[in-house]
């Protein structure tokens, strides 16, 4: 592979085409109209232009993206996350034009894909399974006498889900047959696929992945864990490994099981197999994702492996070059999604200019983002506008240096999730490793931020008070996380 | 130490805010009138004006630097590198002030900042040494007969030196009297002290110095090596770690010597142990700088420590939290210094505005500066605008990390020796390890830039051809490594 083209936009596209570049591979950008003047296409070697803006007519078509490889001689797709990543049809139509895929055969998607074909194959290798129904549910009445058995609180999960859609919580045996309906009607929507199966309801969940890599000599190993449990509506918002709550021993069990998972699709590539573990640190599997990981930079600082080159050297047919003994933790990497979103304000999404963007610098920290300053935050994606990642010798180090690199990170023109990240890493729960995936929900408010706000409104009054004389100060606003500058540049 | 004052400027000042930042430390800046401006001011949580620009009214000012400490309430002083960090007379003013200097007693310093006196202290503990003369030279006569004793070439050397002043290669014992009168004078003029010693010259030299870490407890460990080999009028210009020529027996004999001159001294604080290794790899003892070394973020990479935290802990009195044991080298990092300097025209400093300025970014990359766009260049301070750190498993994809990085690099308005850089990493001596502190005038000529420039105008023109027709180009200009930015852009 001389050339591969990067079917993705924003910071994935990027990070993508660096890890090409330093292995001498050419790359070809594909943008829509939104993305003009975006800065994965001015990074790439060639740029192909494939549609308007929503997705479905550019970052979506399949064709188009085939067409693009055709036209700059591009021998290699990769597809990033989202987007066409864990499409076996576009997996398979890849294969058809004779290109080469960055990521896992057809088969192994489309197995994953589906959560109750994913159990199934799982099963074989005697995985561990939340206590609930293997199969989808078409005689409700047996259902409910499964429930009963596993035991109410039970959960009501859509076979193709993701992102908490087609899920229900079910209480008690008499609410049973209603959240049925309904998730069924929520899963036929969102997925054009109405099955559904039960599972217990874990009440304080960790969420942790194990990190794999196969290749195709039969190779497979993992790269630890990542704990991923402080969750926005289902939505990763931090992320981090180790995780604070594995023994060496569960590690090395749930890394097993993994490599299980993976072995019982063949897997090739890089992917994520999900686990969800209760207070007493049992852990069952949840799901595969059968592509990069938004959070694969924490397992890049602690393993000092880049995942993005492991991918292409696999799809170029090599065999990995490592052993699962070579590997070992070093020190502690954190992860926070930077959203264009208002904390504030339910995290409704912002869109508009990046009037000021400086990013952080300095030892153990990394941003991974697709922007510039004086660059607009297009409606029709994701919100996310940056990755900040820090890494330290240990826990507490990461999370200094998180905080650290919040308060150097510097973006007006648009709101953003940062003080709301900021406040994760002060929590209590937080910095002492115990919370599960309702944090979020458990702890914050938005006036967990307005205290900081008034903090920086109040050292602003004094210092105005210093300058100006008692008795001249009427009136002293803050915007949170902004307020320490201004009295800076004020001196 | 709730409080620190960073006595210096740059990337060095804004490097120990972080750190400071990370340990919930105020800082206070010192700037001059040249600095009004800059980011180190900007992101102290206080900061004093000390005086006009040149550095002997400002940053050189021990009596204002004090006076600021007693302004603001700071308790300690870090002083970074150069201007007063190795200065004893400064570190026992600080002492009577009753305030905390971030580094070593000035005993240490005194006895170490003399190359003769460092020597004798060395001598207790059997460190090996270049053979010559361990006395100041007073009788010529006796010197040229010990000169002959050494064997030609010998170096002649001031004992105050550094930088290469008052240094002179004698071939033959003819010439010895002659070169000897005129080390004398330079040495007298540069640093108000003739002393002046001999060395046998090492002809083909590698230049690896060792990182150490002392407490006040009494105990001192090293961090291994760097290889600062590629240097230019002795100014070294990168630096990587692990050296590619040490095996780990050489690497554990040359840290043991490093630990014992520093205990000759009872050292506190960083510092950094030097040493010159010939061609059979026999190393010898050169000088300790007692001080945070420029390229130390090498060191932290391999070996994940934040020098600048251990450093305000052990002048907080804590003993250093880790063993010799417990450390080890991870993967492999480089440092590329980027100055204002044109390669193109024997690296004639080059002064003006960051019209552009654009650092690099993603996996294995660390950018020290203390300049974003639309700054200006003083021309009072040293030239180095920035460090260019780049980490990899090993050492090659620490040098294409490094390419990589060196071309994402975008500034404009000021001509960089970027390209050199990139002329070092590729330059096939480099990338096998087998270089010495000639590399640069062995091997590089403008005409190296040259080549560069020259493919890349070809690039260009075969590009403009495709899109205005055959025949239709006229002229190509490049300014090396921006032409392949333009052909993007032009798309």
């Amino acid at each position: 592979m001389q050339k591969i083209l990067v079917a993705n936009r924003g910071e994935i596209a990027l990070r993508v085409m660096r890890s090409a570049r330093e292995m001498g591979i050419k790359t070809v950008a594909v943008y829509s109209a939104a993305d003009r003047n975006a800065l994965h296409v001015r990074y790439a070697d060639e740029a192909v232009f494939i549609g308007e803006a929503p997705s479905n007519q550019s970052y979506l078509v399949g064709d188009k993206i085939i067409a693009a490889c055709k036209q700059t001689g591009a021998e290699g797709i990769h597809p990033g996350y989202g987007f066409l990543s864990e499409n076996a049809a576009f997996a398979r139509q890849v294969r058809e034009a004779g290109l080469i895929l960055i990521g896992p055969s057809p088969e192994a998607m489309e197995i994953m894909g589906n959560k109750l074909s994913a159990k199934a194959a799982a099963l074989k290798y005697n995985i561990p399974m939340v206590p609930g129904t293997e199969e989808a549910i078409t005689d409700i009445a047996e259902a409910k006498l499964r429930a009963v058995e596993v035991g109410f609180p039970i959960l009501i999960k859509a076979a193709a889900g993701g992102g908490g859609k087609g899920m229900r919580i079910v209480d008690t045996p008499e609410d049973f047959v209603e959240q049925m309906d309904l998730a069924v009607s929520e899963a036929t929507s969102a997925f054009g696929d109405g099955s559904v199966f039960i599972e217990r309801y874990v009440s304080s969940p960790r969420h942790i992945e194990i990190q794999v890599l196969g290749d195709t000599h039969g190779n497979i190993l993992h790269l630890f864990e990542r704990d991923c449990s402080v969750q926005r509506r289902h939505q990763k918002v931090v992320e981090e490994a180790p995780s604070s709550v594995l023994t060496s021993e569960l590690r090395e069990a749930m890394g097993k099981c993994a490599v299980d998972v993976a072995r019982s699709v063949n897997y090739t590539g890089a992917g994520t197999v999900e686990f969800i573990m209760d207070e007493q640190l049992n852990f069952y599997f949840l799901e595969m994702n059968t592509r990069l990981q938004v959070e694969h930079p924490v397992t890049e600082f602690i393993t000092g492996i880049d995942l993005v080159k492991e991918q292409i050297k696999i799809a170029r047919g090599e065999a990995i070059s490592f052993k699962q003994e070579d590997l070992e933790i070093k020190g502690h990497a954190m992860e926070l999604r930077v959203y264009a979103e208002d904390p504030a304000n339910n995290f409704m999404p912002d869109i508009g200019t990046l009037e000021t963007y400086v990013t952080p610098k300095g030892p153990g920290v990394r941003v991974d983002d697709g922007f510039e300053q004086g660059m607009e935050i297009p409606i029709y994606y994701d919100p996310m506008i940056a990755k900040l990642i820090t890494y330290g010798k240990d826990r507490a180090e990461a999370i200094e240096r998180m905080v650290r690199a919040i308060d150097e990170y510097h973006i007006t023109g648009i709101t953003t999730t940062l003080p709301f990240g900021k406040f994760v890493m002060q929590h209590e729960a937080f910095t002492t490793g115990q919370f599960d995936t309702h944090f979020v929900e458990k702890y914050f408010t938005p006036e967990s931020l307005d205290t900081d706000i008034e903090e920086e409104a109040l050292i602003a009054a004094l210092v105005m008070e210093k300058l100006l004389g008692a008795g001249n100060v009427v009136l002293v606003e803050s915007n949170g996380g902004g307020v320490s500058n201004w009295v800076r540049n004020r001196r």
